[in-house]
């Protein structure tokens, strides 16, 4: 009873942020999409530090997120694809990046406009696939399916 | 130049991260979500270390997302809720949880169903908040402000 009672959930927002969870593996994600697909780049757009992205990408890579390819053989050189798993990040960094341009700009201007294709601002709204309405906290039920989770 | 040239991008994903782009954080924003607003809740549910999720929680509170309210005098006892910054991290929990639900359950089902008002099973779309439109990656434009940044 007692480990039931101290056991973590099983989620799948704990399960993502295993893999995605740290600010430097977001970020080296982020920089792909943003098409700086090499080492050399995303360390110098993250900040981070050589070894921690070393690392971050390869758990990145073992993760399906990305794929290592080659570009040239002599010198080797290597650049960092997004996998479908990876291009299905899009909406957590999108998610992560309005928040930030709605509470953490601090007065001044966003430090990026993203455009969409249909030529507006790109605001982005999370939304239900069945209604199409915007997705609320408080219209949302949470129904865990382990028996000991009940009682969320 | 030197200096230009080796300065992480300004960035609100990285600014967001700042704040919740930790674990524990982000969990214990999630079981906020899920009602359980008490500290020991809080730990039980995410396995965090109590001293990791005491420092979490401080940052969060003074980050505005969560408030300390006190629910009783003797003994005293608080709960967390969310502020409206906190509520509007929603779309972050539900696409990391989407991401996890599509590539990290091996099979399973997933551990949890979240319902929507609608009465349907919720799919969460990132939609443009201007054409209605699911958001991906290649539509969109990004233009960082910044003159520095101006080659991405």
């Amino acid at each position: 009873m007692t480990t039931n009672l101290t056991e973590p959930r099983t989620c799948s927002v704990a399960r993502t942020l295993e893999i995605v969870g740290e600010k430097w593996a977001l970020l080296a994600v982020r920089e792909v999409f943003l098409g700086n697909r090499r080492f050399d780049e995303m360390v110098r757009k993250t900040g981070a530090p050589r070894d921690t992205m070393t690392a971050r990408l390869k758990t990145l890579v073992a993760a399906g997120v990305l794929e290592r390819q080659p570009v040239s053989a002599h010198p080797p050189r290597f650049e960092y694809r997004l996998t479908q798993a990876g291009l299905d990040l899009y909406p957590v960094i999108i998610s992560l990046m309005q928040w930030g341009d709605r509470y953490l700009t601090n007065g001044e201007p966003t430090p990026m406009v993203l455009t969409h294709s249909c030529g507006h601002t790109l605001g982005a709204v999370t939304t239900c696939s069945s209604c199409g309405d915007p997705i609320l906290a408080r219209d949302v039920r949470p129904t865990p399916r382990r028996e000991k989770d009940n009682d969320l």
